[in-house]
């Protein structure tokens, strides 16, 4: 079924299974736009571990029994088994089979969200979990990391019983997805070499990642960060006393910007963690942002510091009164 | 705010404002599409009778007071003001500033859609609910009947806060809107005479409309329907005993079709009815589908008759063992 930017068919999925109450597995962390298409529909997103290899299978088998237990109804996993928006990292082969076979012995719904799967740098993602499971998995795919995101087509690939209600749902929702945006589209595929095109995209997003890694490790050596093998995102991780937050107006007053991480979790995690995009800015422009970025964390860090050591029968003065004094204390 | 066809306005206000069990009033026929929606959202759809000048006020007053005598919260009312879909007629002025008043006192939102409105044949229509209240009506345009549907680009207009929250919504739903489109709109908006091209629209609308007229006048006088002064429909009432759902399978056969009127009520009402639409086909295709018309409804009618006067202790046959007699009757 085509939809209006795979959003919608998250969107449409969720209006056709969930209701107040029921359970979305998810990843940990996960994708903003799908945590509030969950939360309008008052599901309970429990999020499930992942590392560098993806989602846990042992963590998502926990997972399911303790809310089994609980009682609770399990609707669907929703996973981004590709280049992971936020976390950058990739499912391998082998959890994929581990994913499918848990969620089918537990009657889950697996939902695949795949649209960075073609942008890989060095050699593709593993097969779509969907290509060994037609039955158990909706597969969402999309133009709009490929092509444009401002032609809003996107598809979902899911068993018939669930496209048929998919179907009407649309109806109900937009009457039709826009031909006019699939025509072009269709032509865009027919006339030109956009395979080609992707490889272009590959080459440049790659070429940027190196930066966002190179100059990570330059400017902050003592952060963590996720290894993207492809799409556009970083996953870093900051001091446990950081507040990425909190620190965002200073970045911003730096001229450098990110999503803090509480932004993917639908449970106030998230506080310690950021997403870094290298997709839109050059290598240069992100040479620039890093060390930016580097000056505010470590303020933040000399900061804490700073106070850590104070007297503390002396007030600790509030951030915001220490990065605008009232004229009065001087 | 910009949406993907006017259906998605109707999706997210109703979305917005609907609990289920909710009332929705509407007119009575109504929108086939905006039930669905409604109805998807559990709402209690209740029908207003309306007549050739459209919505009638004090069958609204005394709805509403029944409604709220037994304790219905009533959320928004439905209109389509001008050239209505599926019944044809237009709301007068008066009549528009009374039911806005009626609305206002009870704390009723009007949801106001007009994608016909331009499409008027001798005079334009009144001017929109909206221009005189913009605080207690939304207001549904569309781009679908003026320029095409396929760019499935509509848009509302809100009281503010209720903008607010549809904008978040709409990002909940899909995103944005498809930009592409809008483009390519604004460009054809900019370069080209788009109000000549209505009135080319206008004026092939109104010789189809003229055709139908004449040709229902002729083969079908002893019907009634309804004097379309713009859009795309007219609507037929048959003599009581018919039921045009029944009908429709005898009419394909007979390589004509039209939508019976039980699709624009959530209630079963619309038996008698069908809406006919002169929008696509040509003059010469008008009066050939009207004359099938006749052939089927004059069958069905003398059919009736036939067995209205059959020996009341011979059981009637049903309608499947007229047209296809059990060869052991033979």
């Amino acid at each position: 079924m085509v939809t209006t930017g795979s959003q919608q068919a998250l969107d449409l999925v969720t209006r056709l299974f969930i209701n107040p109450g029921d359970v979305v597995l998810a990843e940990s962390p996960s994708y903003v736009g799908a945590l509030g298409v969950f939360r309008a529909y008052q599901a309970d997103v429990v999020h499930v571990a992942m590392d560098a290899e993806g989602l846990i299978p042992e963590s998502l088998r926990e997972t399911i029994t303790t809310l089994e237990a609980a009682g609770k109804p399990i609707k669907f996993l929703y996973t981004i088994p590709n280049f992971h928006n936020p976390a950058g990292v990739t499912l391998s082969w082998g959890r994929r089979l581990e994913i499918l076979d848990i969620c089918r012995s537990h009657g889950i719904l697996v939902l695949e969200d795949n649209p960075y799967g073609l942008l890989y740098f060095d050699q593709p993602a593993p097969q779509a979990m969907r290509s060994v499971d037609d039955e158990g998995v909706i597969y969402l795919g999309s133009f709009s990391k490929t092509l444009a995101p401002g032609f809003r087509v996107g598809w979902a690939l899911a068993p018939h019983a669930i496209r048929e209600k998919l179907i009407l749902a649309n109806e109900s929702a937009t009457l039709s997805p826009n031909s006019f945006g699939q025509f072009v589209i269709t032509e865009y595929l027919d006339q030109t070499d956009w395979k080609g095109q992707i490889d272009t995209f590959r080459h440049l997003y790659a070429e940027r990642r190196d930066a966002m890694l190179s100059a990570l490790g330059e400017y902050l050596p003592k952060l963590s960060w996720t290894k993207p093998e492809g799409g556009f995102f970083v996953w870093v991780t900051l001091p446990d006393e950081l507040d990425s937050k909190a620190m965002l107006p200073r970045a911003v007053k730096e001229l450098v910007a990110y999503t803090p991480g509480t932004a993917f979790y639908s449970d106030g995690q998230g506080k310690q963690n950021m997403r870094l995009s290298f997709c839109y800015p050059t290598p240069e422009s992100i040479r620039t942002g890093i060390a930016r970025l580097a000056t505010v964390i470590n303020g933040e860090i000399d900061l804490l510091q700073t106070f850590s050591g104070a007297n503390l029968t002396t007030p600790i003065p509030t951030r915001s009164s220490v990065t605008t004094p009232p004229p009065n204390t001087l």
